[in-house]
């Protein structure tokens, strides 16, 4: 079904904006926005449990667009009105409110990768971390502690598509010790005095915690660490941008 | 020496504000401005005879704070002026002026190891992987092409003060010649149908290419390279970050 809105007054002009700004908003309605063609597409064209496509808002150039589905919820809006409720700053005038059916945590019991993440607050870091996970082939993404909402528009928008393809659970503590009860190991990524990263061997079990921008790993799950690990940086850097550092250390841990 | 400008209509105002914004006023005065307090930290603290910090321009709350030097020319401005020079949202109230001296290109002859950036757009991917090049000891990072300008304020922001150890320059056509005609090895990162990265070793002086975010790597780059590398992505993912791809290649090539 196709809707023109043409008012900046109607309602669902305000509701777009506050999912696209409130964490609130996008929690009490149970769903979020994905700005832009190519994440749309990916939910297009890979069936997905996880993620319903529920409407699309669209600019009035997208109107008669080949590539749109016939069965998904469509509401036009004049270009004025869309760069209204848009995110970005060249808005390509195509949106999706999309919701997600969250599954509950689960992990393989013989041989997983995860990614956990400690109260990230940056949502370019975290959508790109998510991105990263996806072609390393993790098998889950955890969110520790008070971090930035994986939902947040800016997140969404740097998966690029590959939060489609992602399990990203938040977790609590008991989640991770269930996981070490379990012999998954625990490594840390520290700046300065873990094992190098490129001389250490990993089991097929293994949890890859990542600090805070600011802070970095919070006591407790440094405290839990089975093992720290460090990449060897020349004396002039300080430390790596926390998604390139856990760009790296996925890659380099999947290996062996 | 310190001065206050307190009026909005002050030509030196329209000056900063023209450093952070145009390339061409850049380029005009041979000027460039860092952000934050971080860079002009590493800026204070660590001798460059490639940057010399000419003017802080710091808010009142700045004025007396006894990290900052004598011997730099400082200017203080209003917090609502501040905010009108300022390039960032949560400014911190502290911006310099820097003036490099660039040095002509030169490479090592015996072993180096270099990055070559094809026309790369996005202001923050240049940042972070100059920020990569300097922790993973790389010899100097080659623009070629058309990309972002170098001294834009938001590559130098995500270079986290990074850029003060980074050798980085502008090259042609023919500085590659000169480098291949002395043995070194041009390595082209490609998306799929490469070697794989962590599958194939490296000789002791390459250029690593990463082409730019929309269109990859040009033609002319392609058909020069020694190697075409990829790294194996799982089948959900399309591509990665080129931020990310390239900081993998960067410490994976060096170490072998």
């Amino acid at each position: 079904m196709t809707r023109e809105i043409t008012s900046a007054t109607n309602p669902f002009i305000k509701e777009v904006r506050a999912l696209a700004t409130s964490k609130k908003a996008r929690q009490e309605s149970g769903t979020f926005i994905i700005e832009g063609w190519r994440g749309i597409e990916t939910l297009l064209t890979h069936e997905s449990r996880q993620y319903k496509l529920e409407t699309l808002v669209i600019s009035e150039e997208w109107e008669n667009d080949p590539r749109l589905p016939d069965h998904v919820d469509t509401v036009v809006l004049p270009d004025p009105l869309f760069a209204k409720v848009s995110d970005v700053k060249n808005a390509q005038g195509i949106l999706g409110i999309v919701r997600p059916s969250p599954v509950p945590f689960e992990f393989f019991p013989d041989t997983g990768h995860y990614l956990l993440l400690d109260a990230l607050r940056d949502p370019g870091n975290l959508g790109t971390l998510i991105r990263s996970a996806v072609g390393a082939g993790y098998d889950g993404i955890l969110l520790y502690g008070d971090g930035v909402d994986p939902y947040n528009p800016k997140v969404i928008r740097s998966t690029m598509g590959s939060f489609a393809f992602a399990n990203i659970w938040p977790i609590a503590h008991g989640d991770i010790d269930r996981m070490l009860s379990n012999g998954y190991e625990l490594l840390a990524t520290v700046g300065h005095g873990g094992e190098n990263l490129y001389k250490t061997t990993f089991p097929k079990k293994t949890i890859l915690a990542i600090g805070s921008e600011a802070h970095g790993l919070s006591t407790k799950l440094m405290q839990l660490a089975d093992k720290k690990i460090t990449i060897p940086l020349s004396a002039t850097c300080e430390s790596l941008n926390a998604a390139i550092a856990g760009s790296i250390c996925m890659f380099q841990i999947k290996r062996g």
